[in-house]
């Protein structure tokens, strides 16, 4: 069956929306739509231009006989800058504060809309970083590793607090939270995560690190290694941040429970 | 700026497939791409015939001065045998079986591709189906769940079995697990769930039921009801089940751990 050209664009746009970062061959195309390669690569550069022009992502070109297409996420930093400052005032809510400090977040992270959005912000900052799995901690980072993973078309391993889940072997470590500098257990099922690993450690909060920290000592356990580190939100006021390196969308400046104020701003997004 | 079908095309799909049953007014596109509502009906008419056609999914108009169109994953039935049938090859190689006649699926349920398709599979199940929220339980039904909500643009809530998080106050309910005849406890934060709301729950696997049973009691709790009950993976040999109304892709009707063989077939999807 022959397809025109309108059907193709259609089908081929849900197809790379599908594949991320995977190269798809004219090839490929060119037979599942019983198509000449010339047409195709016609269709191609009509798709690639609407996806950036539109901020859906970027198209590459890999010439030569083994080339062929790759898609990629690429979000604006007007997008971006939009979404993170909607994301502030939808979490500086004065009843989100719950008594602690803490901050009601289960709705933000149980909501696909906010979460593909922060998954697509992230994969499209490490868009140009080899990564092979993302890594995150149970059990409320798992949506947003999830999402970007998605994103990045890679694989997600999930650390655990507790070891009431089957899964085999597993690797268990200690490690300090930064916050509480109380020793803690987590541990990783021994067949999920490949040695040599390029690892992207994702989470929903940083406060001083030692959840993060502690993933980067289980990774080397694997000898695995960190390609980066992307947090929701981190706190401003850690008195000691055990990370470096890592890539926030919001950061969480002040929390007064007695006034029922929350102060966000910004991350480090675009200081990257 | 002036659109070409083309691009309009392009660009629709990708909005269509990120805002899956959502109703989108022939307005929003018209203003979206400075072109003719007719124009627009004629671009929507070849996505529906493309989406239809290729197994994406189907577009429903619904006519009037409110009325636009909404985008719903729609799975044939070759497509979900032919991954069921997959899924059922890579469940049962020998080297899963773990101690205790258990299953590592923590590859399976980390694996994007996969679970996306699981999601599209329920998604198309439940297309006729009101749901408000997907419910599961924390942790290995989260990647599910969280797939399945994306397809049908609803919120995830998770249940847990331990009270570690911090998610403010919560409603715990006392089940019984069917396979092991224990009493536990699983808890749910109380600002989750609204009251009245049609939930689905996902699992990835389903022994006697009592997990899945126990979620049914959290809802009465909320005054919440049951939409549909989704599962991975079903086992067979369970002596009593709890649960009579679920939707299984698999069928797990065998575990042999001393000859290291698992038996699998298609659960009751088709059935339904």
């Amino acid at each position: 069956m022959k397809f025109r050209r309108s059907e193709r664009l259609i089908d081929m746009t849900n197809y790379l929306l599908e594949h991320p970062r995977q190269l798809v061959s004219l090839t490929y195309f060119s037979e599942r739509f019983q198509s000449a390669k010339s047409s195709i690569s016609e269709d191609l550069a009509i798709i690639k231009e609407t996806f950036e022009q539109q901020g859906i992502g970027t198209l590459q070109t890999v010439p030569g006989a083994a080339g062929g297409v790759k898609f990629q996420v690429k979000v604006s930093d007007e997008e971006a800058r939009s979404f993170i400052s909607e994301l502030c005032e939808v979490i500086s809510a004065p009843d989100r504060l719950l008594p602690g400090g803490y901050l009601y977040m289960t709705d933000i992270i149980g909501n696909p809309s906010i979460v593909n959005r922060v998954g697509r912000l992230f994969a499209s900052a490490f868009g140009e970083t080899q990564i092979d799995v993302v890594m995150t901690v149970a059990t409320k980072g798992i949506s947003l590793a999830y999402a970007v993973a998605n994103y990045l078309n890679v694989p997600v391993v999930i650390v655990r607090k507790d070891s009431k889940v089957t899964e085999g072997s597993t690797v268990s470590i200690n490690y300090v939270s930064g916050s509480s500098n109380r020793i803690s257990t987590m541990m990783l099922s021994k067949r999920s995560l490949a040695e040599g690993s390029k690892v992207l450690i994702v989470d929903d909060f940083m406060r001083g690190g030692g959840t993060v920290n502690g993933m980067i000592g289980m990774l080397e356990e694997f000898k695995a290694t960190v390609a980066g580190i992307a947090v929701l939100i981190e706190a401003e006021n850690a008195e000691q941040r055990l990370v470096d390196e890592y890539l926030s969308l919001i950061r969480l400046s002040e929390v007064d429970e007695r006034e029922k104020k929350i102060k966000v701003s910004e991350g480090n997004y675009f200081k990257k």
